[in-house]
């Protein structure tokens, strides 16, 4: 798909460009006074706790922003592999996945021996990411993917909306409420600001409030949370513009670096024509922000131009630009109890993404870890909301995702050390080269780094088993279930099986047969089943609730080696009846596949088999033999609440 | 992705079951009094129709439909192959595939020998379409493909929407006008059906009329176009059921032919649990309609559950149900033109669809067929009415389009012979037995037809070059494309060549390289594209409107085998600039895959390479040596209006 070749259009890019218009801007509409969870700011990370929270019925969510409407350019432009699976999760990724610009290769310029002054191309590699997932990262526009979560929303049972032109001016807790899971401990207030109502205040009780509200956050502020880290010394002009060029790699991601003009980073991007121009600009002296930096496009332009050189570069449009610095900083807590709070206290207030954690745009971080933060939240929240879960899971938001957020501040401060502070005068080529060789080596080593696929929760009460690691040695715990293709019995469909796991807040349990024919009632896999089925101690029996169907909390996959099973065989409970009619549900028992096999290429022990349970955020939370029954049953008893 | 575990609910299957509404009806508006393109019918004919003139901003369409709003379920429900690769030239196959239910085997179920009043699986196959086309065929409510094609419409730049509530009652086309392209001959005569409008009478003067109207099309008959074939004996009871049963192939399409009770095909449905029964009932008398057959859902229940003996049939819903006849007819023409009128005729009047030929539903031909005939004949109507291609141009829709439906008839006789007229009493169990053999040797046989992907146009102008099928002979001339991956050389990515030909009216002109360097000035690929870039002959420099893109005519691409191009060594043509700020478009020149070699597979000449040209509806129109530069001009000089 080509766009934007007549000027740069915001909007839903299956509309073509001559008819394509901005995403609308809802009518304003009072603020509920009384809610389960505010969450306050419409970047990634406050639209997919939104979009997480909306497949509730029974949870009252509100989104607030204080911009006037939906974003509609610049900003964060690559989505990595892992938000793109997080998107699947949301039934999303087929657009995400049709819009983006992939990237596939990667190449390096530096000056030329012979001639300084000019840039030559030392190395052109295929992208490092290729095959840790499958999907392919790529480049689309921020506000499109906004846009799809709020139409995920819209779409929802919750038919949920984003109400924009409100800002969060005070945030109360009332600290005598916070254990009280019942109780409304938050008063918001917000100052309306559309010309209509500016100025008129409104205020919400909520039993939760979610800062996803950026890099100045409010919330934090209002928490008292400090932030660490340094501030920035290194300001990037970015910009996306159409242009032409002579430079042959302009629809390939480049890292140049000029011998006397510092470096530029070039994303083509979607559409066929955009293309995004990082550019690296001086360093700035200590206290000075990047907004003090008095620079227009233009010199973003002519300074690109100089480390262009031989190249031209001639920009006919410019869609967006921004002179961007981040310092690689963290917050000391992301929720609102004092540090070193045990687990049974209850947090009430949450920051999320770049209100805790801010990262270089080098990496392409700073989207990428804010969609995650809050898909780590969301499901606990309602988890604990709907009854289901101690409310203690909610403290597991802060350890699992501070870790997260430390690691890739540790590499994107390593990363930009490579790509800014390289040697931009003096003639050193030498070193410029080894600089080179440098962030390649760093990319192949990160990649499952960049690409988010190797981010992994540490050992806890929610992610245990570890013992149990050689069982499955492709599915790492901690880490996302790491997707993999089987046969569907009932009709011989391929199916991924990480896409099962939909963002619906259920646990997905994986059982992979051994080698011992499942249909016979004394294999481990015909016992397995039959625990959770039917023992009084099973989670499945236990932890659903009375009137859901019997897959609601758990649901249970299972897949096998035998090639010539039929449903009709199997026990009931891997074809349940479901809903008003009890239907059978066919969709649940897989067979590996021949050359494609599931076992080889998650390293699934083929003798025993094993059982593993995956979050509803997709990561696996424990690995177990099959006949672990008890192992397993102790697993959910660690957090679940008993329904009755 | 899962849904109508509660009930059947119809709309769109992006929306969950909970929240999914039915599509919205549109308000009514008054219809325009003088259009070019008068559509009646929003079966998938006229919505094909529609949706391709949408694409076009200087043509007015309208598409007219006597219901009050858009079909909500039932009728037919088979996506071939061929109908989604049409799908994504309007760019909306990814839905399609999304939603659709995949077959993948089919089963054949009869008389048990040691009991034959039980049924028994004799066979368990793989569906015979596998391989055919990039896409699998799949099932889906009619009603969603149209919704599909409605949002295409509503989403292109000529924001089209149907008119409902208006019956097509009188068709006038006054003959002294019928061959003045700019007149208006067509007068059409509307009644309002709605309430708030009933007997309201409008008026629409059109250019040219499309009657996509069904089986029983008044336009067809305002034309005086009569019918031929058989009309049909054989009723069939068809409903789409939730269900439960121990049956156990009910994931998968089946034959099911009982020894008293006659026969019945089963087809599991999107969503994973609604399931279509095509159930075998009496021959009827002759001159007796279906819709005479006094029959109720408990009837057609009942005998289905006879044929599923010794299984259970638990029908827990019917979402909908109807007794369905069809006969195999076919239309004397497809024009209102007179039976061997010369191709210098201009046809004003067509008739297309369910209008013009008629198919059982076994084949699953009704909707597959419908769908192309329009795809075949919107370009041609843009094409002329946009003043780029004679009007001769539009005889060859009811030539091309008339010979497939009499194919296809033919087919559809023996498949139906082969399903229907089974021997259902007597226990003829070896009768039988044939029986099930020839519909599976009818299905490997005909799986081209079955999924469209073989459909082929007889040599014409417009389908030329016959003597040089050697040179790719696996790019059938008068097929469709048959596309197959290759890389873009400007960034890497895999793209399906087929993928590039949109429904936008373009051509496209495919430049297989040989083994000499492209390069080279000499090399026969350089040569081509220099004498289509300068040629005072080449076509592109005849027929390109003078203020169009250089590609807004004929939009060519490149393939090479040499694996080490960049942009910019090669012919500016091959990357032009393009649109106001003259941008280089870098999405026209790819290269063979390793491993995955377009020229293996399809069969195209190494040495000397090809040049394929394309139509706007994706069938291959004619293939050339590189250095046919004369025949090349030729080919478009047949039936091209120069521009100036
Ligand atoms: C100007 C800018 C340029 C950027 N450029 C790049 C880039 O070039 N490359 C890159 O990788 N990343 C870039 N980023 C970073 C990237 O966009 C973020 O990492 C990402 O959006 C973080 O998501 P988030 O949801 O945490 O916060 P944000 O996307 O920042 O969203 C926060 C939201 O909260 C709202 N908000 C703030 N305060 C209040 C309040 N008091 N009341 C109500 N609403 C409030 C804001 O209006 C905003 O919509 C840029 C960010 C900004 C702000
Ligand atoms: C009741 C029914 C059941 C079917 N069942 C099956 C099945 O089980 N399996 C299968 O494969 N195929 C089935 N089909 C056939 C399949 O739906 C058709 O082959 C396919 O829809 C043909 O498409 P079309 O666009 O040519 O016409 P249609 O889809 O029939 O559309 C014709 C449209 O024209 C409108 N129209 C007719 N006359 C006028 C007028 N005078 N003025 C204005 N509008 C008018 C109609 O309202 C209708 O919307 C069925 C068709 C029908 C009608």
């Amino acid at each position: 798909m080509q766009y934007h070749l007549n000027g740069f259009k915001p909007g839903n890019y299956q509309v073509p460009d001559a008819a394509r218009k901005p995403y609308p801007i809802p009518p304003i509409e009072d603020l509920p006074s009384e809610i389960d969870v505010l969450i306050i700011g419409t970047g990634p990370a406050g639209l997919t706790m939104a979009r997480q929270m909306s497949e509730f019925a029974d949870i009252k969510t509100c989104i607030v922003d204080m911009a006037h409407g939906p974003l509609l350019f610049g900003r964060a432009d690559g989505i990595s592999c892992r938000t793109i699976e997080i998107m699947e999760a949301f039934n999303s990724s087929d657009l995400v996945v049709k819009e983006t610009y992939q990237l596939k290769q990667n190449t390096f310029w530096e000056p030329d021996d012979a001639n300084p002054q000019n840039i030559k191309r030392t190395e052109k590699i295929s992208d490092a990411r290729d095959g840790l997932s499958e999907f392919t990262h790529g480049i689309v526009n921020q506000a499109r993917l906004h846009e799809i979560l709020i139409d995920g929303m819209k779409n929802s049972i919750t038919n949920l909306r984003p109400h924009y032109s409100r800002e969060l001016v005070d945030l109360d807790i009332d600290d005598t409420l916070t254990q009280d899971l019942d109780a409304y401990p938050i008063t918001a207030t917000f100052k309306r600001s559309d010309d209509a109502g500016a100025g008129k205040v409104e205020t919400v009780k909520a039993r939760f409030i979610v800062g996803s509200d950026g890099g100045r956050s409010s919330v934090r502020k209002g928490l008292g949370i400090s932030l660490q880290g340094d501030s920035a010394d290194k300001a990037w002009g970015v910009m996306d513009i159409l242009l032409n060029t002579d430079f042959p790699d302009i629809r390939v991601k480049s890292f140049i670096q000029s011998k006397d003009h510092g470096a530029v980073m070039t994303i083509p991007r979607e559409g066929g024509y955009l293309c995004r121009f990082y550019v690296e600009m001086d360093s700035m002296a200590k206290g000075k922000r990047a907004t003090d930096i008095k620079l227009t496009e233009q010199d973003l332009i002519a300074k690109a131009q100089k480390i262009f050189h031989p190249y031209t570069l001639d920009v006919k449009e410019v869609a967006w630009w921004s002179i961007y610095s981040v310092g690689q900083r963290i917050a000391d807590r992301f929720d609102n109890r004092p540090i070193d709070s045990s687990d049974d206290v209850m947090p009430r207030a949450f920051v999320s993404g770049d209100a805790c954690h801010t990262h270089s745009p080098k990496g392409g971080w700073g989207l990428n870890t804010s969609l995650p933060d809050t898909f780590n939240l969301g499901w606990k929240m309602a988890a604990v909301l709907q009854g289901q879960s101690d409310p203690k899971l909610l403290a597991t938001y802060c350890t699992e995702r501070r870790k997260v957020a430390q690691q890739l501040i540790d590499a994107d401060k390593e990363l930009s050390k490579l790509i800014a502070t390289r040697p931009t005068a003096g003639g050193n080529l030498d070193s410029a080269r080894i600089g080179t060789a440098e962030i390649e080596a760093f990319m192949k080593r990160q990649s499952g780094f960049v690409s988010g696929t190797s981010i992994e929760y540490f050992p806890s009460y929610i992610c245990t088993g570890q013992e149990n690691q050689h069982l499955a040695t492709g599915l790492k715990i901690g880490q996302r279930f790491h997707s993999a293709q089987a046969t569907r019995v009932a009709d011989g469909r391929t199916q991924h099986l990480g896409h099962l796991v939909k963002a619906d807040g259920r646990w997905r349990l994986f059982l992979f047969g051994g080698v011992q024919d499942p249909r016979q009632a004394s294999s481990d896999a015909y016992q397995c089943v039959d625990f959770l089925a039917n023992d009084p101690s099973s989670p499945v029996k236990k932890y659903t609730p009375k009137d859901g169907d019997i897959d609601s909390l758990i649901d249970t996959y299972a897949v096998f080696q035998q090639q010539d099973l039929s449903m009709h065989d199997l026990p009931d409970y891997l074809w349940p009846a479901k809903g008003k009619y009890a239907l059978r549900d066919y969709e649940k028992v897989f067979q590996a596949q021949d050359g494609n096999d599931i076992y080889d290429l998650r390293g699934i022990e083929r003798t025993n088999g094993c059982v593993v349970i995956v979050r509803p955020d997709q990561h696996i939370a424990t690995i177990l033999p099959v006949t672990a029954h008890a192992e397993l049953a102790k697993f959910f008893d660690a957090f679940m609440i008993e329904q009755s």
